[in-house]
């Protein structure tokens, strides 16, 4: 082949790909329109599915505009970090697009969600096939709008700066990433806030249902459903999307040259019809038939026609059949992951029947059986990544450290090919939880509430398996990163070694920043939590009628409390992880902050996986006990377990899940900052004070998250809604 | 001065030092006589303690002779690792004289304690100050036993070996803690088993006090106090007394010569005379003052007069500032290490009452809010450790690496200087602790048993700052091991790296080691515990006569059954720690060892110190609810608050403590192995048959572990005492 007609395959090839990614965006809109005919039912249900957009599109506004400024703050900063002035602008852009990006999927997400919700509850008054249907294809709007998104801005970047690409990418990822870190860490105290108060007097005090409409908070419940699972975890592997192909995209340049940069692009796109094509496999014929088989069943089609996709690309594209393996490598680490996390938290599983057992000898040893589990899996799930970072060091041993660099990164490309299918099993959890709420609210037949009862329990356990995925892809994105981050900085590699002793401080601190962040988390949720518990009891108190229904309670006002508490506690979380990368980076320099970084992947990869298994486990352990195991409802076994699942519902669904954000804006902040500390080996009076200012507003920043905070939240805040 | 004079000098500072290390074993024998002398009380007094005694003598003879093939087994194994004959038969001797002086430190030291509960049960009769000082100096005779012994071998070795010395004190270091590691982890789960099994029947089922003479688990759990507190602290302290020596001995040889060698000698001399006269401070003049301000000012004294020694010998032998700095420096970091666990766990402070305010809202609060404290303290922990090592770094710059690296060590040889002080201040808890359940069961007057419980309060709080030690220590002397691991591999350092991905493979897979045996902990305390649950009920369901308490429980089947289950424990436990770092080194060589080492110390950092500042802040807020708060005993609150404290037992006294010797172990077995590795790069077939067989075994051994115990126990046995 001439060198002219392997450019046009270059350019034919980058096209194509944003074709593809017009093919995404616009079978998302298909998918929206389809959603939208469906008939949205009763009055009643209308106005409870009307209380939770409104409650969620409430959140969001609030979440956007707070934001914002950060946002402008940081596109500045992102601005003066290039030396050269057009990639700084390109840069600085690039990182507000990424950002917008992210808060369109978050928005337009949870707003498809919140409105197919009423109709799959609706739907599921004639079938059980026509609710899933509507519910997953809703999940998969989220998906391609992912996939579409991600791959439309990776690809005109490059076109517009090619070999100085990466430069700009950075920044694209780093709008995104930053986003997810908001917006995980704020929608999952927000979720479990709202969950945690709901059932503190709800179930326990008043002895009431789930969803009894009495009970103030139980609209901020069902927000806070679609604002964590929905929002906060589509931005989260919009963003591990987003950060795999910018770090394929840096190190394959370097490795490969342009064919590096044009075949994770290639595998994404093979990505995006598949899930489409696996869309259509998501249906069942009868009532028998289990959803959650069915989904299944999507997603192997899916995996099946990728497979075959690589093999193609990499034979007849790249020439080399080593790229087939590495992105093979990734699929199967889904794989592994899931089946990990099926062993660990699922309800057919020995482990959680030994949990469920534990239970008839007290919370005590619910919980201590609990920590044992998510410890254990936190090793399973480490020595599977090990093994890919292997095959991959095997599979591209003989092309040196840069190729199997990027073999790493591949992995991460082959493991997120399946967004599509991923976030729609995602997505389709909070839907069928909503639905299931709504039924409830709105008293439904029974025989339609049984179906939704069935999805919503799926939505559990697909919820669950999206979790492990997402720890997964943010380790092996963290790990691409970390990569990145020692080529450009022209490291050889990391030494914690004896000669410089102030990497095995970096080292030790970037360990030590996970134990912090969820430190700070569970007390932040506990904060939120109490002053949902109180508005409730004063509510129950003082509104007359509201007990025996004749009145409504003020929903909205419980949402207000979640929606800025949520906010308040993002200020420290949020400092924390960008101040401290460039504290050490400046103070210690470049190879103390790559300990910093290891230190950090490895410790944030533990815990995650260790609170997602615990919280899962406990989560499923009640659900058997519900199901009528030791005594069933009421008995004290359900009520040792109900403990083990308030203990973990902090921990798996905020605290845990945002760790991956966490490492992966370190990550990227060490990227951004690391040509000046380059620079900067002397240090200057003025970096001095820069530190010395950094610090201090960390600290205050601590402090400040730690002010009890219902002296914080004005109470005329609170009522001007 | 000639080089004459220097070498008859250090001849002459040697035979000091063993003079030292014989003066205080002379001291500790004077404190058992003095002891001795002491009247037992009543018979019934009596009876109570012989029990306890003849408990805790079972125990440790069953484990003695369960290690005494393993100690054997690896004798001949350190034979072959030394290329030198002369050297590997001194390094076997070693290796066995450390694990018998380990063993001869728990066995005396337990009989002490044993011999001095009921003393100190009799002397609280007659007042406050004779209790105290019995209770202290009966500690102090532990603590004077680790001084000598430590001193005695290494010394020794030293004066046979010469400048081939470190390598016959790895063997001496590695006995141990190989020791200590079975010590802890038998010995913790056999406290916390019967501990959980006493009160889960006693005070939960059957609504009886602590150490009522009709739970049969009673005696048990007297003998666990010894059993964990004594024989097992005082085991993990004296390894880390050892393996700071020989670090110090190892790095200071190489950076220093003879002088460097010399100096960690004469610092620990000065800590045997600080402590002796130490001991004479701790003492109170009245029924009104605190026996806790007591025991601090004997600290207090000891370490100025600790202080002002190493000026002398810096400035006077070693001519060297520098080395007084870094002694200085352990000091201070004992102290801190002190003021955080002081913060976090104790009474007194703001975040214990939190976390009494959290039982209010129930279990699932309290649990939440005691993950969060434990988090927290496991970051600062890692702050002030990071702040030692960068200070060694600050005081030896211009001297190079090995220098650094020995000012890191010498960090913990001053650390561990006042070892006889906090020995002496751990094992005053479990002989407290045994006197007030002696007092209680024996029912002497109520003066005398308010003076007890007074001093048990005081045992709580020193038990709880030893640990912050043991571990501070823990980690120091697990860098120190692992500087010298790069030193003897002639690796500048351990890249954690692009150019080989296995550094980070074998480095994730090191931080999840600690994780792992947690996990198998936590489960081996559950298993054991439930047999201790079905014997006590047994015998209160089957034995006539019992509740009434015309007729004694079996107390000894109930020791039994913890000694038997704690040491099949052990198997698995013993066997992940010391195959997992040859199979790494073995398979991915020694920078990949090098990196599974840093990954082991940082989690197994964090998770300690997460582990016992949790455990503690549940157990100090237990305390605060029983002492009238919230309703006080029987109230939701205490309900709540004992679920808290029984979740933080087997964490801060089984799981969290058994890191300790485990990070020591990984790294001593890696410092043993190394020239085997560097010498096997081409692996043969019978190195990968050696890797599956070692692979096999460990496999075997945790499924083997995981199976429930009370399947294998073989009630013939459980009979046969």
């Amino acid at each position: 082949m001439g060198e002219d007609l392997e450019l046009n395959f270059e350019e034919y090839a980058l096209w194509s790909i944003i074709a593809i990614a017009v093919i995404s965006l616009a079978y998302a809109v298909f998918l929206i329109r389809q959603m939208l005919k469906e008939s949205e039912g009763t009055e009643k249900m209308k106005r409870v599915s009307n209380a939770i957009r409104a409650g969620a599109n409430a959140y969001l506004n609030r979440q956007f505009k707070a934001i914002a400024s950060i946002i402008l703050i940081l596109a500045v900063a992102l601005y003066l970090t290039a030396q050269d002035g057009g990639i700084g602008f390109g840069r600085a852009t690039a990182f507000v697009v990424g950002a917008i990006f992210s808060g369109t999927i978050g928005y337009v997400g949870m707003n498809t969600a919140t409105r197919a919700n009423v109709r799959v509850a609706n739907a599921a008054k004639r079938s059980l096939g026509e609710a899933l249907r509507i519910a997953y294809r809703s999940g998969a709007v989220v998906g391609m709008l992912t996939n579409g998104l991600g791959l439309l801005g990776s690809v005109v970047i490059f076109m517009i700066y090619r070999d100085r690409a990466y430069e700009v990418l950075l920044g694209f990822g780093f709008g995104g990433t930053l986003l997810a870190l908001f917006m995980r860490v704020g929608g999952g105290i927000y979720t479990k806030a709202a969950d945690i108060g709901a059932d503190l007097v709800g179930k326990i005090e008043k002895n009431i249902p789930e969803d009894d409409p009495r009970n103030a908070a139980v609209i901020a419940d069902l927000v806070g459903d679609n604002v964590g699972d929905c929002a906060g975890m589509a931005a989260d592997i919009f963003e591990s999307y987003e950060v795999t192909i910018v770090s394929a995209m840096i190190l394959g340049f370097a490795a490969f040259g342009h064919m590096g940069v044009i075949f994770p692009l290639l595998v994404r796109g093979i990505g995006v019809f598949s899930s489409i094509i696996g869309t259509y496999a998501v249906r069942v014929r009868s009532e028998t038939e289990n959803a959650f088989d069915a989904i299944k069943r999507g997603f192997n089609l899916s995996a099946v026609l990728s497979i075959i996709g690589f093999a193609v690309v990499a034979v007849y594209y790249a020439n080399d059949i080593r790229f087939f393996w590495a992105t093979l490598a990734g699929i199967v680490l889904a794989i592994m992951i899931n089946y990990t996390t099926e062993h660990f938290t699922s309800i057919e599983k020995d482990l959680v029947g030994e949990l469920a057992k534990s239970t008839k000898t007290g919370a005590a040893t619910t919980i201590l059986t609990g920590l044992a589990i998510g410890l254990e899996n936190s090793v399973w799930a480490v020595i599977i990544i090990s093994a890919t970072i292997a095959a991959s060091a095997v599979i591209f041993q003989s092309a040196g450290a840069l190729a199997i660099a990027y073999g790493v990164s591949l992995t991460g490309i082959g493991m997120l090919t399946l967004t599509g299918n991923t976030i729609a099993m995602d997505v389709f959890g909070p839907i069928c939880d909503n639905a299931n709420g709504i039924g409830e609210m709105a008293k439904i037949d029974r025989k339609a509430r049984r179906r939704l009862a069935s999805l919503d329990a799926v939505g559990n356990t697909t919820k669950a398996i999206t979790k492990g995925i997402a720890i997964g892809s943010a380790v092996i994105a963290a790990v691409s990163l970390f990569q990145s981050f020692t080529q450009m900085t022209g490291l050889a590699g990391i030494r914690v070694d004896r000669v410089d002793p102030l990497v095995f401080v970096g080292f030790l601190i970037g360990g030590a920043l996970p134990f912090m962040f969820c430190s700070l988390i569970i007390r932040s949720v506990g904060r939120a939590a109490n002053l949902i518990v109180e508005e409730v009891r004063r509510q129950f108190r003082e509104v007359k009628g509201l007990w025996n229904g004749t009145v409504e309670p003020d929903y909205a006002r419980v949402v207000d409390i979640c929606t800025i508490s949520a906010q308040k506690e993002l200020i420290a979380l949020g400092a924390i992880a960008l101040l401290t990368p460039i504290a050490i980076g400046l103070l210690l320099h470049e190879e103390a902050l790559g300990g910093f970084l290891a230190g950090a992947i490895l410790s944030a990869q533990l815990l995650a996986v260790f609170m997602a298994t615990a919280g899962g486990a406990w989560d499923n352990a009640k659900k058997m006990i519900e199901d009528g195991l030791y005594g069933g409802k009421g008995s004290d076994a359900h009520k040792a377990s109900i403990v083990g699942d308030t203990v973990g519902d902090p921990l798996k669904d905020t605290a845990g899940p945002a760790l991956n954000p966490m490492i992966k804006v370190i990550n990227l902040v060490s990227l951004l900052i690391a040509p000046l500390i380059i620079a900067n080996e002397q240090m200057t009076p003025q970096v001095i004070i820069a530190i010395i200012a950094l610090v201090a507003a960390i600290l205050i920043a601590i402090w400040y998250s730690k002010k009890e905070a219902y002296i914080g939240v004005d109470e005329s805040i609170l009522r001007r809604r």
